[in-house]
């Protein structure tokens, strides 16, 4: 593990002087969404991976068709970035890259921003997302939902608005350092902060007073960690363990078991927030993970 | 998973029959112990493994040899049965398994057995047996130390005594239905009770009772789930979501998350405790748990 070792020290050092700079002058939310975007998006696609956009009346995003692909079974992805930033552009070279590694395509969606668009639209255009690809020909047993920060926290509300509607399940859902509990009073933001160079609790709060637009952070549609899990797919999560979202992954891998659903969990040692997205600067860990995820919404598809 | 929902059915319903014939008139300990090696110690042991008995002053056991291991990486396992029962004739059959699905040896050890040898005996008993199993020539990093029940709750204490005395630590450790909190005091025994055929808060408390001798059921050498883990080795975890161990698992696996220890974690929808010791009625899930286990093994040890 000593190339993993090396790559997150050497993450977490540029992080840290990356913050620092920052502080210096915060960037609007505007330009936070353009350099975002930009950065990621300059990132190239995983190899052989065709994309066809998406534009409809209510969904907008597109379809990533990796070559040789089983096209009858996707991935539905649901980006991060706080509900105030990120788009299926900056996402575009994780959900690629997933996709090929599970042998399916991809539906990479965009949904709607706070604070110009808070809660609960962005779960609206998921569900929005969810019927249109059903309207393609998948049935939900043909899916797997996936999603990272707060885009996991979107794939699990999701999961709960389908049961409320009582509307199928997919296969499965994968969910990447997700937030779920956005009280942000959890565990590990005591026990993780000083390992945590990217995340904290103030950062996360501005990002839930922009979606939440005053409705109760603690609301189970908000904080899924909150939320009876009972009817939820099988499911497979993984964080950091620095990270100050871990007691998000854990307590609701936790609350999901109780209900009797099948639960598989991986605590990388030392990796940050999301850190598959870094992947250029964390080969080893980056990809490995999200090889891992991709045999895990393989073996739920039952591609392989 | 049809293959794998009939199995765990009929099996529940074939153990709730027999739990109800076993309170009619309830066997001797003594009995207890000789009906379970020979049921268990009747299941052949895997294809193509030799079995050495290993017998010293200080340590008990024997040592397995699948065909064409990797005889420089050693499985030592430390079989269940509430610290009152088993054996390592018991255990052969499963840990057999274990080991050529790593493709490593395996040392099946033996330990002193409450009420007759309370804590802290069968602790000192595997310190001994990992003292002899690095005099065989094994580094520590050679080495995954495996159990099952109260098994992996002295899994867990010999690594908390291997730090204490700063000895080396494993390249891991796996731990299958755990036995972590001996209070008997987890959400489990409420949420999951009504789904467990095998386990009880009472008959918990009886094993509890033999091994403490009086001594605190929530001292952290006895409940792991009080102890810091920080400095213990990466570690796997399997448990049945329908066990009222299910919180023992989970506690361990979050309190090892906060102390920035790699972890993995499978929780197995509608599985009973230590299901691969059942393997023959419930090939799907026991088998498969076995294999899955057997990777993660390998890949610790770098044998693939």
């Amino acid at each position: 593990m000593q190339a993993s070792d090396n790559e997150i020290r050497l993450f977490k050092q540029a992080w840290t002087a990356y913050a620092a700079e920052l502080a210096q002058s915060p960037p609007s939310l505007i330009q936070q969404r353009q350099a975002f975007d930009q950065q990621h998006g300059a990132v190239p696609v995983a190899e052989g991976c065709e994309v066809h956009p998406i534009r409809s009346d209510t969904v907008q995003g597109e379809l990533i068709i990796p070559a040789g692909a089983d096209r009858s079974k996707a991935l539905v992805y649901h980006h991060g970035g706080g509900y105030t930033f990120g788009s299926a552009l900056s996402h575009r070279h994780l959900v690629s890259r997933l996709a090929k590694a599970a042998g399916v395509v991809a539906y990479n969606m965009d949904y709607r921003l706070a604070p110009e668009h808070p809660y609960p639209l962005a779960i609206d255009d998921a569900l929005a997302a969810y019927r249109y690809v059903r309207s393609q020909g998948f049935d939900a047993a043909d899916l797997v939902f996936a999603g990272e920060s707060a885009g996991g926290n979107l794939t699990a509300a999701l999961l709960l608005r389908l049961r409320s509607l009582g509307l199928e399940q997919p296969a499965g859902a994968y969910l990447l350092s997700p937030w779920l509990d956005m009280t942000q009073s959890a565990e590990a933001y005591e026990t993780r902060a000083a390992h945590d160079p990217m995340l904290s609790r103030a950062a996360l709060d501005q990002c839930m007073q922009a979606y939440c637009a005053g409705h109760a952070a603690d609301d189970p549609m908000i904080s899924p960690v909150k939320a009876d899990l009972a009817g939820l797919p099988a499911l497979f999560l993984q964080v950091g363990s620095d990270e100050v979202l871990l007691s998000d992954a854990m307590t609701f891998a936790q609350r999901a078991a109780h209900a009797g659903i099948g639960v598989r969990l991986h605590v990388w040692p030392e990796m940050v927030h999301a850190w598959p997205l870094f992947h250029p600067a964390l080969p080893t860990a980056g990809l490995g993970a999200i090889a891992e995820a991709g045999d895990w919404i393989a073996s739920r598809l039952g591609t392989r």
